[in-house]
């Protein structure tokens, strides 16, 4: 089969490689139809998750179809739809059974990591009974990818740990797909103003199209200013990180409201000063984490309702094989105005 | 009347001054017959607030007896015992109907602060009906003082915004006065295992005889090392830090297990450095603030109900008009083996 592979910083290539078969009973063989690229993959093409090593297939992400299952296996059979979440999860470990499911003692974020990924013709997913969801009759197969990891990070990691209410103001800093993310669903949950916060004008208008009540855009405005005018002086009710680099998370610290939150999803290679000896008093509340993919049946029903639509963050396609192309684009997003691209086998 | 005055940084006195009268219909007048000297007061007293001017009456805990009410108060009347809250709030702004009446618009922390405090033969209550709780019949007065502001601060600062569940095992670093108040109030929702960590073999002790069951002592071992090997390298499902330096705030995010809180109860005068870089992957959860004293109504009841004694925490009394003494030894507290001081008057 063919698989993307990473060969060390910077390099990567569309390979030959042996299809993947069941190490153990609890593993499902998936064919795999859709697949798209994430930041964290272009993080790990720079070399900077260094427990990803040469020769391992990347991608955390896709829809596909059953094409073998190990003997214990319950829940799938060989030809089955079946959505991948980027998370593994063996369902029976202290960590599985509160739902923290990223901290799964055999699992959490190891595709495209420390076992080989999605982008690729077939993957072997641990533990299919837990990690793999049925895809419901009729279901567009471009949202579902998106259910894989981003839409999930954004309910979890940034709406409903920062405990995003009814009324509430929230500024979201970044408009990438895991920004989108956030807006897309933290509309669940009925906030009165959206503020989004980006560098590109192309993406403020797209939030603004995906429900962004105000749009501030850093380089022109400084974002901090611009917040506290747009909430008279009081901040934000949440502020919610989605880039991961000191300068956001310092402007989420100088916009929350007294009795606020910071919700951090972005990924983080640097330590931060943390306004302690301000914050302290303000009654702050600041979370951070690795999504676990518990909302995903939620997510699923949503999608199934037509609740939320995270098929538009779709803008760029490609068939499976010229993925080298698909990285270009998406390492050049702001001038490709790209946000998901799709890979289809 | 007698009080205790800030006269400039490392400057105080216990002078003659005016007794306060009635300024807006919803004042109260309490005339003091027990106060406390709180932390703060000391860090006031280095200059460290400087929203404290020369002349200000310090304190903000104690207990009295209504001595005049001003014409809207409906709760009180002349004569009637009260618990002195910490913190003053007018029960009607935005802040105050969501119970963050750290936050009021018209009080929050202001006694002792912005407005002349308890540390005085009378003092003069803002918002009356909101600010002062009845005495119940037959209590502890000593054990109330330490309800206007210790317990409700390790209670809701520590206790509830960490999330400590039945079972969890946590760590409280400082065994002062608000880490014993932790200790203390932690017990309500019966954790496992409860580590104090502190440099004072005398404090630590006595936190064992409060329900500590585990102990480890700064400065004769490493507090990291220890507390990952008392959890089996995991970690405390609740890291409290109730101190106020980087030292120990950093000790919390090297303790806290992946998906656990560190509640922050110290006061800060520095920033520290948070490491995201590491923490953003874990689901850990970082809350601080000032105390509201919602929880006030819980705790008087747990108090009638035995379920907690906070009078044990007493461990020095002095006439009132002997203050400066008893300033000397709490200032002094590892020496003097103090804890809480009680001002009788």
């Amino acid at each position: 089969m063919k698989a993307l592979v990473y060969q060390g910083p910077g390099k990567k290539d569309w390979v030959e490689k042996a299809k993947p078969g069941i190490e153990k009973p609890t593993d499902v063989i998936v064919r795999v139809t859709k697949t798209t690229i994430c930041g964290t993959d272009l993080h790990i093409l720079k070399g900077d998750v260094p427990a990803v090593t040469e020769g391992r297939t990347l991608g955390h992400e896709g829809v596909g179809v059953v094409e073998e299952v190990g003997g214990a296996v319950r829940n799938f059979k060989k030809g089955d739809a079946v959505l991948i979440s980027c998370v593994t999860s063996c369902g029976t470990c202290p960590n599985c059974k509160r739902q923290l499911y990223a901290h799964c003692s055999d699992g959490g974020w190891i595709l495209g990591h420390k076992i080989d990924g999605t982008q690729a013709e077939y993957v072997r997913i641990p533990y299919g009974d837990n990690s793999l969801y049925p895809i419901p009759e009729g279901a567009d197969e471009e949202a579902l990818v998106m259910l894989s990891d981003i839409m999930p990070t954004g309910l979890e990691i940034g709406v409903q740990a920062g405990r995003v209410k009814p009324g509430d103001t929230i500024a979201i800093i970044g408009a990438g797909p895991v920004g989108m993310s956030v807006l897309l669903t933290s509309q669940f949950y009925s906030p009165g103003r959206i503020i989004m916060i980006d560098m590109d004008p192309a993406r403020l208008e797209l939030a603004k199209q995906f429900g962004a009540t105000d749009l501030v855009q850093v380089g022109t405005e400084d974002a901090v200013t611009r917040v506290l005018e747009i909430t008279g002086g009081a901040g934000v009710d949440v502020a919610i990180e989605a880039v991961g680099i000191p300068a956001t998370f310092d402007i989420c610290q100088k916009i929350v409201s007294a009795g606020g939150n910071i919700a951090n999803v972005g990924v983080h290679g640097k330590p931060v000063q943390l306004h302690i000896e301000e914050l302290w008093i303000r009654n702050i509340n600041i979370s951070m984490g690795l999504v676990c993919t518990n909302t995903t049946p939620m997510l699923l029903k949503t999608l199934g309702s037509g609740k939320v639509n995270p098929g538009k963050l779709v803008t760029h396609r490609f068939p499976l094989d010229e993925i080298l192309n698909a990285y270009d684009v998406f390492a050049n997003a702001a001038r490709e105005k790209a946000m998901k691209v799709i890979l289809q086998a």
